[in-house]
């Protein structure tokens, strides 16, 4: 399936110079959401990556990663934007362009040893999914792959990732 | 399964007095999640509630709209908070305890006449799904059924949803 003649671009979305690549026309087409969540599915499998949770991160991360743990048999666990998680959290910083962003876990979501996916929609400069393996990684989780429906290869993402940790995405820019 | 014992009670969240219902504890435990979405899926199916999409708002709607669509074979359509979608939105305003919100859909994601599902994670005073609704119904599509995890009898949020349209909860406190 052409995943590419899903997807909708966006010239100066979020801001102006900026080519947002629009997920939601993949995602409401329901044999383009099937053929997406099927094939990450198959790809986890055939690379033999066996998790006990899917990291997904607000909000499309939910989309994404819902499915997937579902369709895995794993558990799912919401990383989330600050003061969204009602109970005890672990928390890590990252850079933005501008400033500084927070992402925050349930403390007792995620057991030491537990191997770990980490999916979203989009795999861009890698920030988000960067310190999401933080995050993971204090935790003592074995991250034992990422998943992204998309990655834009100019911004070198992969690069930001922890070594030797596969990365897994459908759809190339 | 005891969905209730996957459930927590946090109290005093997000603010004092309210007693929040945490469904992150059941999201994380992969055989609550699968029965979870198996569940729903069977409510609709034995209801005979076809849709070509479903509706799941920002951003616990998304952890159980996506997978019910995924199972359903339908399309999932995210409603957003202001300023999120990339593309031209309809929106709606609904009113909070204090003050007003917004929520947003794409403008070409719904086709009138289209059979529509609205999920979202909880059911308290019916607020976001009675907007969700509108939203839904301005655009002319036929809103066949409500799904949630959770419903709070006492907020009675099923007396602000439309008249004769079936609600699908799990649990009930």
């Amino acid at each position: 399936m052409d995943l590419k003649s899903l997807i909708r671009d966006i010239p100066d979305f979020p801001k102006p110079g900026i080519l947002f690549r629009d997920i939601t026309t993949l995602l409401r087409d329901a044999d383009g959401l099937r053929y997406t969540i099927d094939s990450l599915t198959d790809k986890f499998q055939v690379a033999n990556l066996k998790a006990d949770y899917v990291v997904g991160m607000e909000s499309r991360g939910f989309i994404i990663g819902a499915p997937l743990a579902y369709k895995l048999g794993a558990g799912f666990i919401p990383v989330r934007k600050p003061g969204k998680l009602p109970s005890s959290v672990h928390a890590v910083e990252y850079q933005l362009e501008y400033g500084m962003d927070r992402l925050e876990v349930h403390q007792d979501a995620l057991q030491p040893g537990s191997p770990v996916l980490i999916v979203d929609d989009l795999l861009a400069t890698g920030g988000t999914a960067s310190a999401t393996a933080k995050l993971v990684q204090q935790i003592g989780c074995k991250l034992i792959g990422f998943g992204f429906i998309i990655e834009l290869r100019d911004l070198q993402g992969r690069q930001q990732l922890p070594d030797g940790v596969p990365v897994i995405s459908l759809v190339e820019y």
